[in-house]
């Protein structure tokens, strides 16, 4: 963690530009239809949770190319949280996955997650791989599968993450079922999807009433021929079917190519069941890259639902859960991290940019060109001054990448905990 | 119209040899668990519907190839489904486009459907286009306008069609809606869902209690960026705040890339809401080709769900309209629906001819192999003798498209009707 | 076309703002490793061409809403491009299509070019249609029909459109061809490629040593099952085969979905072979839409392969034509074209900000993370004071679409040419 | 392996059956045009190879899930291609992957080879993972990497998969290049390809002359921005620029959605460079599925090229390595590959029924519905008994699967090499 003081050092040879940006942008009659400031404070209250599976180097099923340093244990990944959180002071929440980050020492963990900070804002089951010793297989599906006993298992495999969660105070658990099928013929879907309600309704029985069980979708992978929950229709189907707090979470690569994705989350939030997001970047699949890398475009195009839903009195007050949920293979997991966090930002500050009275005029009148041009006034403005006044304003770092290698993190993790660590996750 | 005598004398060379292949499939130990005249029987009831629309040479935007000889009205278009009807028996339906199509005669159309065995199944509304002298533009949406005299006035145009149906004993109105917008800001996309869900409830509400109202989707095209209709999803959204008789209509080209079909159709049948299908071929989109030309095994696929959940008991029993929605570019029109209409009946009759208990008992047993070779032992049989059977069972030909041209019958239409007759249509 | 004086007056009252961001960006340290005003020469140095197709409304084949002022002959397109020039300064050449904009009174095409101060760059070939009293249909196929007939009418058709050109100075010829099947079976697809060599082989002979031939590829539509052309591999093979003036045209909604397109413009420049570039936008096909309109990062990364691939000394040298080709179907086309040119300079702005060396030394040392932010650091950059700076500095309008629409443009028209002209194109 | 004695005994009760249908396919009708023996007789002698890194459970990213009695050696690997090509008599030969499967004892392999009737048709190398004590990490990239000692090391490895198969008489190498980038910018696409394209030359003189390169493409994964070989214009530009004996490998999965791939297949074969396959089936990308599991008509249509092509003067005569290429997550291997091998064989079959000389008629006359329906005339054929023959013909069983559960093999292999053995592979 960056101490006030560090930050303060690092920071200090970039002011003067910074100001001088920051202050271009403010007096800019280009947003004099807007409060700069209300947009920087926005910015700050935004958080966006960091899943504890992301701290290690990722890989695909052709190998895994590992980076050294990477955390051992539940608190190492508390420990670089922490790291991101005091660069940029948007993300002070982690998601954990059970059983790679059981909960052991929960007095300790507690208040290591004050010290720095932080909550945990969800926990992810794993009903996709064997443990070890576990009784019942899930090569067939879990929550779907034909027997019961592996069902039930699935099922309280679900309760205890929820337990775990309890235990820490997350108020969420994620659900991602990777059931399906390879081959036509192989599963039953009708079936499938029935058993699949029946064991999501027995976990959500389970759950506090405070709780949301967020019920994720996704068309592929690792079942090539069917998956039991592929798009966010079956989502709904289901989140319907079992009571108000289950709720759709959107996942950007876990859609059909030309997928309009901002449509989709503009109708969730209109139905009231846009829950959370898992946020990565994707050019043909569930790629799982840095978020914003490769369709810019289309992140400001879902904040800008996301925002303007937020303002609009006919839609449904909801909390929606902003969750990274990438695979590093090529780049250092916090670099990765730190830029995924701001490329949200920027899309989000982006979105609060939209000049809305005057894009609601336009859509109204069918002035097409008009309307378009608006929303592309505020995408191709250039935000970066707004992002980092935000990470000044709460404290964190004016550039967290600059900072980050500046300190030499990456060398300090592998001193610390060797050049062969290696974290759980895929 | 094929006399029955001239399609006897058709039929008789191709006797002896059909007999054979028939007899081999019926006394075939590979169909032992199955009653083959009861399939045929099947195969006889099974009726699709001919849209009126599709009866000329069709196009693309980059141009169009007469043939000749297209029916020029209605009553000429009624003479060509009589001539598909006389020569398969499974196309007694027509589906009529409004305003293509507005029948003027009515008693002399009731009398000459009558005469050729043929019924109206739908009317089809239109709100993509302008219609000459009509006072608001469709350009900017129709039922999903921001301005309420363009609502309305599409409201009325539906409720026209229905008018016009209930004339000729229709019970089925099918709107699809091509609005959209083809620029990320030129429409707001939650406003745009009000709409439109308010649109379809008035013309629901003057709906005679007895018919159906089809709520079509598709992804993209003729707008570009989004449609307010994209998937099943919102279809199925619209349909259930709308009513019990509000039914999502599958039009098998209307999906994003690699999208499992048979998934949603067996999924909407589960939730009662299948009301209908369109049926054509698709390679890379909406290509409106010869259904089963492209991908036979995926329409196979289709009718396992049909036919799966028919025998299924906790499955909402409930009438699914079958209709073609082809463009015939570069195929005689009447040639191709003659192809068309064997590639369902096929497809419906390899169904049929799964062993569901073998298939049910490999499934519950995650014999994958097993299952999946009981399922392609039905698609890898040969039915053309069980389609060819259902035909001269039910006075037909036994070769329709052989039959056809034997006759000349395009010959002969371009004769009566001249080489540059051109159809309404697309 | 806007007067000198007029233009000033438009500009005036934006002058004061826009030198405040220019300064600004100018003075960026940011930027410190550029030369701004030789960037802002390179933007006025670069031209497209507009085609002559897409000056009236565009449609689908479900439809198109005609808009009014639509030019009625080639003298008005010419004077429609002129607007679009006076305004941008960028815009100075056209693409002729035959045979909708046959030239008949050479000389007075030639005065009024020169008084636009345009030129004609390409003419385009038509063989997917079939025009009025044409001998031979082009329903089966054009340069690759199995009719020797047919292939030699579609070749003197090409050779017909150089000969326009030559009379007005013109040196490209474009070869988009349409020709495929939309069934497996319809066409032997080995044989229509070698006819389609030989035709196009011919077509080069009859072309003047000084013209280039450019060939286009689209994998669907109008054809769904094959196109003959589909994709670069295929352009390239065929230009391989014919000449070292044959050069591949990439049209940016030409592809599968997902392709990597920059890729392969950066190959097709390393194999000394990318001719052309045809601009447009699309989202799930060959959408037609404004270019840059939905993908602006995939723009920008085109324009980083074609700035990178000038200055790279083992590149072959070669000119590229550009052009756009869209279609109209809810935009003032005009207006459309000014959003065009205008997002197509803004990609090459940040191209050319790229900090060339910098990125270099991080791709050879494998520093993912800061060769992706010294490519985002120009991406995210706002350009458009370099756009409209060297709009200025050329004698354009700062702000063309404003001015545009200040003077009435449309209106105008509308009133010189009719609410209900129509012009040629698709 | 099962001895002659063995399989009879399998075989004698499905004889009757066998022959009942075998006798009504080579009497009938449509047949007429056709030896049956002719087809049968070249069904035997169709050999497709089996990849050593395939006979273990295969997995994904997410996850895997050992079946037991994975073969632990090369010998036991050689041992169960044995057991397939006794029982189906059409896959004797095996593709090696290095380092998985280094040979040792090179005499007791070569007379274990002999000894099961098996050959060594190619050697697979390996760039994309990094292995134990491997001085040179791949992490950035092997025959691209912009470090010269990356590429010696991958160079020399692939030269030593030369080495390793001449020992065992093999006369392919064949080269899947992993490298690529994940982010715009990472890589230089232009010099990657320069430096693979350097470093594939040198592997090609390391080659004895009577050795076949083949150069495999896919357009992403494990790269998901650009791999440098993405698509077959790259593979054969690559192929061109290195000698004639370096050929194009087509891997079924290795496509963008939609494309054509029996157009390639064609196109390829005419360019004189088709040097291999690697079947698999996909729905959605590189799914490494049982071929033809999913698209039937798909594999039928490539067999239907390269039967054509074969019997084409005009085409270069070219020998094609047929080898599956896919990974049994779900299903027991060797019951996965004997379905792959008999769904080849089933292609083939079709594609060898095709009425040739019709189908050249309808096509040369463009009467697209008859040339339609020659060639699904072959398709719709229920060809089981051709194959079940020419598998009784060569010595194996009449239904390879039946008599692999019957003997219950699975069993016995988990018996011998324990219920946890894992073989090397994915």
């Amino acid at each position: 963690m960056f101490s006030d003081q560090r930050l303060a050092d690092l920071n200090q040879p970039l002011l003067a530009e910074h100001q001088l940006h920051f202050q271009h942008l403010a007096d800019s009659p280009r947003l004099r239809y807007q409060d700069v400031q209300a947009v920087v404070q926005k910015l700050i209250e935004f958080q966006v949770a960091i899943p504890s599976w992301a701290l290690g180097t990722g890989g695909t099923r052709f190998g895994r190319f590992a980076l050294g340093g990477e955390p051992r244990t539940l608190e190492e990944k508390i420990g670089d949280v922490g790291i991101l959180q005091s660069l940029n002071r948007s993300s002070n929440s982690i998601s954990l996955h059970i059983p790679w980050d059981i909960p052991q020492d929960i007095a300790g963990l507690q208040q290591l997650l004050k010290q720095q900070g932080l909550v945990i804002d969800s926990v992810n089951s794993n009903t996709f791989q064997d443990q070890k010793d576990q009784p019942q297989s899930y090569k067939f599906g879990s929550l779907s599968h034909t027997e019961k006993a592996v069902r039930e298992q699935a099922i309280q495999h679900n309760i205890d993450c929820v337990r775990y969660g309890e235990q820490l105070d997350a108020k969420t658990l994620t659900v991602w079922l990777a059931d399906g099928s390879n081959f036509p013929g192989q599963q039953h879907l009708r079936r499938a999807f029935l058993r699949t309600q029946e064991s999501l309704a027995a976990i959500y029985e389970a759950m506090p009433t405070d709780w949301t069980m967020l019920v994720e979708y996704k068309p592929y992978e690792p079942n090539f021929y069917s998956m039991v929950i592929p798009d966010w229709g079956t989502s709904l189907a289901l989140c319907q079917a079992i009571g108000a707090n289950a709720q759709v979470l959107v996942d950007l690569g876990h859609h059909l190519p030309n997928t309009n994705i901002e449509q989709i989350v503009g109708r969730l939030r209109q139905f009231g069941r846009l829950g959370g997001f898992h946020f990565n970047g994707s050019m043909y699949g569930d790629d799982d890259l840095t978020t914003g890398s490769t369709k810019p475009f289309q992140l400001f195009l879902i904040f800008n639902e996301l925002v303007d839903s937020a303002l609009d009195q006919t839609v449904p007050a909801a909390a929606v859960a902003y969750m990274i949920d990438a695979s590093h293979n090529v780049k250092d997991p916090l670099e990765d991290l730190l830029q995924s966090v701001e490329n949200i930002l920027s899309a989000y500050a982006k979105a609060l940019l939209v000049d809305r009275n005057a894009l609601n005029e336009a859509q109204e009148s069918n002035d097409v060109v008009r309307a378009e041009e608006i929303l592309r006034d505020a995408f191709l403005s250039d935000v970066r001054p707004l992002v980092a006044e935000a990470y000044r304003q709460s404290g964190g770092a004016l550039n967290p990448i600059a900072a980050y290698r500046a300190e030499g993190v990456r060398e300090q993790l592998i001193h610390q905990r060797g050049k062969h660590s290696v974290s759980t996750g895929l």
